[in-house]
């Protein structure tokens, strides 16, 4: 497969590696080219969709087939998805006819069901043939760009899915024996509509290398591999991650984002929470004369507020993703809000202890709190306590009420519940302070 | 392999799914034993190692075999890594002995390196022998239990890796050419000593299902296969998402950690949290003056401080999970911290008009700010921008200063940005206000 060209005229594939984002498509074309066959394959097969579809478009016509035809059909189904809907007739044109047929088919579905993962090329026998038979045909099967190997799925004559057997098994089996009686019957499979982060769960809880697609009529469509698998589990993730560092999800790498994309996807989640914030200047408004007459109160309000947003944080962040790995389902509420009740009524006692011990011991040495220094610490050790309870229980709380409301449980960011605890937060000290110290400093 | 158990006395999977975090060891094992084998033998694979462990534990010994057995080397080796140290030798006297040998000689690897993932099974043969010959060898290998079907790996005699035939590419050649002259020479391996979340990256970076794992003589030892990745890209995602949250990362299922290990990997974090935030009631003592003289001020403290932390959580975030994606390392950190500060100017500009805006507008209907309301206003835009800022340099430098000191970058959490850039922000919130106020409210 290799070309005959000079090895020290040659890219390597670091070097093309680290120079691509920095390229124009035109030069990445020209680079691609610079590299032996099989590694530019390699790397063409690397790159994001986004970027292959532009490969592919800033190639001369005569070229695309080359590149297109290398994709198994499930990644030509995505590529021609990121095209302009007006080109891709024309491409899909470039395809051999049984291939534009699967991949017209992969088209009608959304990108992120199985449907749209599978890739319809599988070993298949029937059942009654005997062992040795199987092997044959799927050495003839194998000539017909078959793509992946692992299993073997027995169907009837409805392509309705009887069983499966691995390749080892069919390998170690008696030659003479029927497939029929060697196959697995009790199967799991994934259904052609289902979500890509309820396939990536199946796969997570199942020691299978590739799962069957079937339809609503029991029809096998295809198959799902680990390998693609591996890409919707890191994008997934990078999804909640980014939900939850309060951006909207860039869906890119984060160098290729052009600066005005950049802020849009993050100037509104930022500006809502900048609209939630003003409640807090609402709220000490109310507590505004409380300030007045005392104003060593003001001290420690981002002491006070930031504890309840990290705790908040906390617990928002590790419920969000035990119910993204299936940990945690709706019905689960209760018993999860009792928890964070419960680590939220300790970890507030902990703070209030340490938070207690600063204001006394401080005072020894520099006394800046006034006489009151003592019911002031009361104070700020009981605001704490409620202040980190009601992280606990709004960080809790909020996935579970979104993924009712059907939203993204994700959208419970850290920044999210901390600005919704910054407002209780407010509202929880100056109650406490105004029953403590009334007639004491206010 | 099904027993003859009547179907209705049966447990289903899904029954014991539901109930399984709610069993102790004792009854798990009851429950596994209802199940028909084929389904205990894929609940099993399915649970976490942790989990595997102590059902083996709660066997009595003469079933420990059978279950150990099931498992291939790579799993075996994980889950003696969970039994207490007196226990390991007598379960690992319990497995064959070329499978002991086998796990003895992977427990020698750490378990979050590729020699600790790899299976040390797989499908191997000479570069002359002719295809027909390799597949009818391969037939022998598959009886002596070959757990991974993907490739074939063309060997020289010391366990050199001279090359790479897929299944389908060797069945569907030639029966009497050489595999040497169908083989592939350009290979991506795996050093057996590399960081798995590398693993994850040349997985994410390569279509294959599995990739062949070498030690330093370039001999292979095993190979690490695409649905051992899928279970480490989770886990990797779910440590970094915990630490992004502010939590030390739980390695256990949220529902499964008890209280005391929960308030201990939270409590840790959490104050020290509590104790850096303690340095902005001691730079907010430094303005009381400025307090006592224009409450006013203090009524916008959380908002400008949250909105600073808010900024820093979105930059960290990003560009944390672009450094775990490999989309952006170290001698990228000046081109990421330059788009962070246009960031943080655009998004600072655009929150500090919304907060101008507030007051101007809050002051036509109720007005509360006093007859310097435009001034304050001046001095909220102009923090705003400030602080803004700041969050976006301090949460897209630090993930680069942690990785230079080789800790993890995620440590960076939201919550620790928050932090830092709250008691940035108070400085630069008052040092705007008493340059601009001075000799007005100040």
């Amino acid at each position: 497969m290799t070309q005959g060209t000079p090895v020290q005229d040659r890219l390597t594939l670091d070097e093309l590696a680290d120079a691509w984002q920095l390229l124009p498509d035109e030069d990445r074309v020209v680079a691609l080219k610079e590299l032996s066959q099989d590694q530019a394959h390699d790397f063409f097969f690397s790159l994001p969709t986004v970027e292959q579809a532009r490969i592919v478009l800033a190639l001369p016509s005569e070229e695309r087939r080359t590149w297109l035809r290398i994709l198994p059909p499930d990644d030509a189904a995505d590529l021609i998805q990121e095209i302009p809907a007006h080109d891709r007739d024309a491409l899909l044109a470039l395809l051999d006819e049984p291939s534009r047929k699967e991949v017209a088919a992969l088209l009608a579905y959304a990108e992120d069901r199985a449907g749209g993962l599978m890739n319809p090329r599988y070993a298949r026998v029937r059942p009654d043939v005997t062992v040795d038979e199987a092997i044959r045909y799927l050495r003839m099967q194998a000539r017909e760009a078959l793509e992946s190997f692992y299993y073997v799925y027995v169907q009837d004559d409805q392509q309705r899915l009887l069983g499966v057997v691995s390749f080892r098994e069919l390998f170690s089996a008696d030659p003479s024996v029927r497939v029929r009686d060697i196959m697995h019957r009790e199967l799991v499979t994934v259904s052609d509509q289902l979500d890509q982060e309820a396939v990536a769960r199946i796969f997570a809880q199942h020691p299978f290398t590739a799962l069957p697609v079937v339809d609503a009529e029991g029809r096998m469509k295809g198959i799902v591999t680990a390998d693609d698998i591996v890409h919707v589990v890191r994008e997934e993730a990078t999804e909640d991650i980014q939900k939850l560092g309060g951006t909207v999800a860039l869906d890119e790498p984060y160098m290729n984002v052009s600066m005005p994309v950049m802020i849009r996807k993050r100037a509104g989640v930022l500006s809502v929470l900048f609209l939630g914030e003003m409640l807090t200047a609402t709220a000490m408004g109310a507590y505004e004369h409380h300030i007045q007459r005392a104003v060593v109160l003001a001290l420690f309000i981002p002491l006070i507020i930031s504890s309840g947003g990290n705790s908040g944080s906390q617990a928002s962040t590790l419920v969000i993703r035990a119910m993204a790995l299936g940990e945690v389902r709706l019905p689960d509420w209760w018993r999860v809000v009792r928890r964070e009740m419960m680590s939220g009524l300790f970890l507030g006692a902990i703070l209030g202890v340490i938070g207690m011990l600063r204001i006394i011991i401080w005072e020894q040495f520099q006394p800046i709190y006034g006489p009151h220094y003592v019911v002031l610490s009361i104070v700020i050790g009981i605001s704490l306590v409620g202040v980190v309870l009601s992280g606990t229980i709004a960080g809790s709380l909020l996935p579970f009420i979104l993924r009712t409301l059907r939203l993204d449980p994700a959208t419970a960011s850290a920044p999210f519940v901390a600005t919704l605890v910054d407002v209780t937060g407010v509202i929880i000290y100056f109650t406490v302070a105004s029953i403590l110290l009334q007639g004491r400093l206010l």
